[in-house]
């Protein structure tokens, strides 16, 4: 079996599928006791730099859960820290960088990244998970897009308003496009490395960027992901481009040369769809908050997203950002049953009635 | 001259004007150095408990800048704190609650709200402003919209993903709408006595509740909003609906009752009037951040959004949210010269050459 038969492949590509693909993102993570396990003794950023437990926490919910794809336990910072920045994961937090970048002088101190000096635990995990996944199921590689990179380097960790980000864009944009050029060339080869290591899809996380107007995407964010995905493009492999909060900006995300659009609740599948064209794939798109209801309500919102995609090729279910730190294992499980269950009432699904991608691993 | 002559109260009514009428949200407060002084010896509640004082602020900004408008020096959490929910406004993190409500038992604590004898120095300092005002200026007046009341309300303090707020909504749908009946009721009775003590147009903020999709704003909020608005619509004041992060949401809000839409940044502002409609004033919508810029970028955004209102009756220039903490004043005196220049150059208004809102006070 070739990767590109697995559900998830097929629908990135705009193939007719049985059964509507479902992946969680941070389906790895702070959601299972397994890993929490792990935990006790490591920190996030331990965990990735030792490729047999990155492995293995990647593994953990393929174990637990019928998801179509694995994603490799990073952290969307993973191509800042390759280049030396010093900074670390904070819980309840997330990223925190000990010493923000203002000036050209700090520009200075962003070095080229070398994947494979720099990183090499990241791709030696690549490299044992595909060991481990073969081809069954496809393995997802990512990296934090320029935007929210830049704005975590200025800023030194997650904001509401941005300002400091925002005001030297506007105020010194020679120095925004130097940086933000810097940050792209480190994301195109942090991205092609787990390419080429082995990841089968690769998606490009800008978490932060609808704290931005159209205009402001058009002029300081886009040239940039185009970039991305046209150096990209020639290694063949589906490209995600996911945000949250980016309903406004998703006519010109659609144009940035994404394989697939992942989006948030904010706008309804069919509505998003309808806004981002026909001729790209969808990923997403239920609240995260809904994991936490009564399962009738997961049940009734999982439907309603399916509905609107409407069978109509292309569409992969997943959540419209993470899931949230308190979400029962099993109302994950919940949701994924009904994302099954809709395509065996379709009766174009059977259920093989075993664990879908628990290969033995 | 009659309040209805305004440059404010005429746009609010769609009425033509010969230049644009600007006001800022958060005008009055923590960007003024004469509102920083009053703070080093009152909190903000304790301003808004001295009548004599909260005029003092509210009158600052309208001593400074040509603003076309003066807000209440207020919190949106008013209506809450009247009906004696224990909170407190910190520095730096909002409205914080002491015991959050999560149950019914909780919700029978909520007592009905009677402005005239719970907030009697808030409709005191309304008197005030009118004295000091007359019709010369129109006095806006507010209240936290029922979502965002209810979100401060479970949640005890402001949050990224609202997870409590919607797994009550999702999961304990009767305790919800209980609870947003009673929100509901509070604001109305909130604002109604601010406009019968002399308020001249009254905005509903909902500053959370672009966190919601549409399909749950269309069952879980708007019914609210739209009794608010119904209610009120007999007191012939300018109603302003305002939300963050609402641009999926605009299609709805714009059905709910106001006369008047705020929006954000997040649409170009003539995108945001045709999804409004025609038959709606609006109010925006400059990224508070672009007052961090230099001097010329702000002149280039505020006549962008100049320009894409395109003399249509209707606009009133805003910010897409409150003014950010460590704006300058200048920027925000650069902004306002930047409208008036749009004006001139228009040759629709010629500048009286003298403050216009400086009235002695």
């Amino acid at each position: 079996m070739s990767v590109e038969d697995t559900l998830f492949i097929r629908a990135a590509r705009r193939k007719p599928v049985e059964r509507t693909p479902v992946w969680f993102m941070r389906q790895a993570g702070r959601v299972l006791p397994e890993y929490r396990a792990v935990r006790e003794s490591l920190s996030l950023l331990e965990i990735t730099r030792r490729p047999e437990v990155c492995t293995e926490v990647t593994l953990q919910p393929l174990r637990r859960f019928n998801v179509d794809a694995a994603i490799l336990f990073a952290d969307i910072m993973h191509p800042l820290i390759g280049a030396g920045v010093d900074l670390d994961i904070v819980d309840g937090v997330g990223p925190v960088i000990q010493r923000p970048m203002r000036t050209a002088d700090d520009l200075e101190q962003l070095r080229p990244l070398d994947p494979a000096a720099d990183l090499p635990y990241v791709l030696e995990s690549v490299v044992l998970l595909r060991r481990e996944l073969g081809d069954r199921v496809p393995l997802i590689g990512f990296a934090g897009a320029p935007f929210t990179l830049a704005a975590y380097l200025i800023e030194g960790k997650g904001t509401r308003e941005f300002t400091r980000t925002k005001a030297l864009m506007y105020g010194e944009p020679d120095l925004w496009s130097q940086l933000m050029d810097r940050l792209t060339d480190m994301v195109i080869v942090f991205l092609r490395a787990l390419a080429t290591s082995g990841a089968h899809a690769l998606q490009l996380f800008d978490s932060w960027v609808g704290c931005l107007s159209p205009r402001d995407y058009i002029s300081f964010v886009q040239p940039y992901c185009r970039r991305i995905f046209a150096e990209l493009a020639s290694l063949d492999v589906p490209l995600i481009h996911f945000g949250v909060n980016t309903s406004t900006l998703l006519p010109q995300m659609a144009r940035d040369g994404g394989t697939v659009i992942g989006v948030d609740w904010r706008l309804a599948l069919d509505d998003a769809w309808r806004i981002i064209g026909e001729d790209k794939a969808i990923q997403g798109n239920l609240d995260p908050a809904v994991l936490l209801a009564p399962a009738e309500v997961i049940d009734r919102e999982v439907r309603d997203i399916l509905t609107r995609a409407g069978g109509r090729p292309g569409h992969i279910f997943n959540l419209g950002h993470g899931l949230l730190p308190n979400t029962r294992p099993d109302a994950v499980t919940r949701a994924i049953d009904a994302v099954h269950d809709y395509a065996r009432r379709r009766g174009t699904w059977k259920d093989p009635g075993e664990m879908l991608t628990a290969g033995g691993w």
